[in-house]
């Protein structure tokens, strides 16, 4: 099924250029995942259209505010809204009591519940599961406890071959027990085997978020061969000195990474207050690895 | 001296139609003040180009996150900006502790001191002064305890005849005299009575900010004959009914506030997110009382 993105911030820490921080949003399988959640982000979400009576599951790579100042309105928001569903929080346990206070204090009668799931940004393990997808931690090295996530269709059932299918003109009934591995036999008594039916399933999908991080090859292993990475970009080359103080990376080494890993495509985002124009970002990267695009507030993805 | 006006969202709790919540911010006297803070403040802060570095008092109306859940990013953003000069947060004493544990996580190594100034919503008194100006609480009628502000100018010293001055060629030394009361005595012995030369000082300028609150006459004496009343105005007359219950207002309750109080101008906002356009808000204020503006997001006013 397909994996709809939505980006709701570019910018780095300091707002800068009409460009908002980390927030974004991916839509799969009839269930919206909120990925980080800056300050503003519920301005963006109805912004540009975002659904969030799916929104169930938030994950927040770490606790910079520009990745979860906006939590608290976006709950205060959703209560208004008589929101019924439950959210579960995925976050560094740290965020629980400072969120808490607020929620006590702000958020007393809201129409849902809101949990904590403490998660252990320093361990790569499955942290979300549904019958369709798996959502991992990916550890990433930054000046706080930070990890990625990697967002992981499950391999769904086989296909059956629908030409086939009519040709022997096989019935619902018939074709359960195809599904379930049984051979077919026409009404005149031959035998069709099973795996004459049966298409390979469709590809899972997959999608990783790495904000924020320095250039680390650990995470390759974990990210090989996703169809879209998100990496951070703080910076171009020209300040490429400063990543090693403020453990970002630049375009070029997001380029590096996504090459390196053998993603389908790479979409850069995470930009430094001091770009206005972001450019000479995408040609450092794309000279790493072609197929990438520059992310900017509002753009929609899918796949 | 002149007051600026910068009024930097004008929806109500629920962002809507690109109108960000309560927020604005006063200069004058080589200070700015900040009025109230929603979610997304510091990103408005920069897209209007408001100056920050002398915003050293906030005031803030009330508890209620659509006017104090962009604090923690503002000061988060001024931390990484090097702002030097303290900040002092006039609020119901509620605030501190939930604002505290955010700034002890968030915020650790600030380049300012943030200091919290309680202030009792229910009392008319001066909580804020300086050489130049006065603020004052107006207390209002809400879901919650809720102040407005009155930001006051003092009254300036007297002004000294410039024409007079030159006929009678009076010198620097003299000057000084007659601003503390002298007469003025000629090169020829004549005396020219102080009374002469002095001419009332310029009318102190005056903005009341009063939101939210439903319609409550008891505000009138605070308020009456400022320069400018921004008074909020929710609703218009098709859902006056709902004032009764969330304790708001109608733009033509704001319009006879500003009638009745003998205000030189009046600016409505604090819109309800039902409201796509709302150019029938003005129209019931103006016919209460005609010299109203509609605020909108970005405005600039002086006066």
């Amino acid at each position: 099924m397909n994996f709809d993105l939505t980006i709701l911030g570019t910018g780095s820490a300091i707002p800068s250029f009409g460009r908002f921080s980390s927030s974004q949003v991916l839509h799969t399988h009839n269930k919206s995942f909120l990925i980080d959640c800056a300050d503003g982000t519920q301005f963006q979400l109805r912004r540009y259209n975002v659904k969030t009576n799916r929104m169930g599951h938030w994950f927040i790579s770490h606790l910079h505010g520009d990745h979860c100042f906006g939590i608290i309105s976006v709950i205060s928001t959703m209560g208004m809204l008589h929101h019924t569903n439950d959210i579960y929080i995925h976050a560094h346990p740290h965020l629980e009591p400072v969120l808490q206070a607020q929620l006590n204090y702000f958020c007393k009668d809201l129409p849902f519940k809101v949990y904590f799931e403490p998660l252990n940004p320093l361990q790569n393990e499955v942290i979300y599961e549904d019958r369709s997808l798996t959502v991992s931690t990916i550890p990433l090295v930054h000046s706080m406890p930070t990890c990625g996530f990697l967002f992981k269709e499950k391999v769904g059932e086989p296909h059956l071959n629908r030409e086939l299918l009519d040709f022997y003109g096989v019935g619902i009934e018939d074709m359960k027990h195809l599904k379930e591995g049984a051979d077919f036999t026409t009404s005149d008594g031959r035998v069709v085997p099973n795996s004459r039916f049966i298409l390979p399933p469709t590809p899972p999908k997959s999608y990783a978020y790495c904000s924020d991080t320095a250039y680390t090859e650990r995470i390759i292993p974990i990210i090989e061969g996703v169809d879209v990475l998100f990496h951070e970009a703080t910076f171009g080359q020209a300040e490429a000195f400063r990543t090693k103080e403020t453990l970002h990376s630049t375009a070029k080494q997001a380029g590096m990474i996504a090459q390196k890993a053998g993603v389908k495509q790479l979409i850069i985002g995470h930009y430094s207050a001091r770009y206005a124009t972001l450019n000479h970002l995408l040609d450092e990267a794309q000279a790493a690895f072609p197929n990438t695009l520059l992310s900017y507030d509002g753009m929609k993805h899918s796949w």
